[in-house]
């Protein structure tokens, strides 16, 4: 392999943090200082540490950013195009999670200009390849809470049937049928009732729902 | 970040190449050379070059071993322990490729040893992390085919019933029962039937399918 002694490529971890607050889906972003990115926004990263892994080099990212930790995070794909990076050969391994609404910090600040939830609807062009990053972990999240109990992170911990279907259409960016996303999502078999009702609200009170496993679930459909 | 400059990491691609002959599920491996892991068997990779994609060097791998391109191949997992390499840090890009039963190449002689299909249900011990990854490899394959129609890389064109059934029996590791196994594919919406039936066999002639689409495709259950 007479290539091999010739690699020069170093590895990063990207994240992309979600969350939905007001019925929409937002991603955290950073805004950087360095040129030639100054006051462009991106995925908050950065290379992986010597004796770290990519696992444990996210959760320090996310927990820089949001000090969260306990949530869904997992990893998304590893982007390895040739010219991603202008300073050299950077393979990243991207990370997706799923947050509660929560505030941001700025330990960072030597490092980062800014901090924001962005609403994802309004994603500005990103630093690197970080828009096909991003689009392709919202796309991987779309798929996911539709054979997954993956959204149990971002909901509190009972819900309505209301609150988990205004999750979904944040996240699948369009309406579903109240009535077929119900039957759909009990068939599933992830949330149980409670017994108990909402108190708060002027309607009549809805029943609470919780997910049964808070863990990674994949369903059988064979 | 001051690890930042101290990173020295490789980047390796490893793949799991699996096929399904005689009702069972075979991977792909090879046989080392070098120490510490002499006449060790291995999946097939390597590093990755200087100016090639990830993909890229996947494709280059399987090439290599099996004079196979244009079949299912994707990127499964970055596995990137500390120590899985003695040799130094390496992060290893695993994919899987899915296909057709095929005759081996030793191309690569002058590095490995030998090349041979292994029933996956005999697996040896392998070198680096690599049982893992085939593993999870695996595991995906067979969550994978319960929701998209990755197994027509491991199908002729045309195919019957009983054979598919026979396919994703090897990928389970369990036999299905007949009646719902039809029921369930057919509601996936995945294949097509010919309107022709197959010509040999002493039994009544079973119908032939098609795959509708040979493209990766998402089963959508909401």
């Amino acid at each position: 392999m007479p290539h091999s002694s010739k690699q020069n490529i170093k590895v990063a971890v990207d994240n992309c943090i979600f969350t939905v607050k007001d019925n929409e889906l937002y991603i955290l972003l950073i805004q950087m200082k360095k040129k030639p990115f100054t006051n462009v926004w991106a995925l908050p990263g950065g290379l992986l540490w010597q004796t770290e892994t990519p696992d444990k080099a996210a959760i320090r990212i996310l927990k820089e950013e949001t000090n969260v930790s306990n949530v869904y995070l997992e990893q998304l794909y590893a982007f390895g195009e040739t010219k991603r990076d202008p300073f050299g050969r950077v393979v990243s391994l991207a990370y997706f999670a799923l947050i509660p609404p929560t505030g941001l910090r700025l330990l960072t600040l030597s490092k980062y200009a800014d901090v924001k939830w962005w609403k994802f609807t309004d994603l500005p062009r990103l630093a690197y390849d970080h828009n096909r990053i991003a689009l392709y972990a919202k796309q991987r999240l779309a798929w996911k809470i539709e054979y997954t109990n993956v959204a149990w992170s971002l909901l509190p911990e009972n819900f309505t049937l209301s609150q988990l279907q205004k999750v979904y259409e944040a996240i699948l960016g369009k309406r579903l049928d109240k009535r077929n996303f119900r039957k759909k999502v009990l068939a599933l078999g992830l949330i149980a009732a409670l017994g108990k009702k909402e108190l708060l609200g002027a309607h009549r009170p809805a029943m609470l729902y919780k997910f049964k496993d808070k863990k990674a679930a994949i369903i059988k459909i064979l």
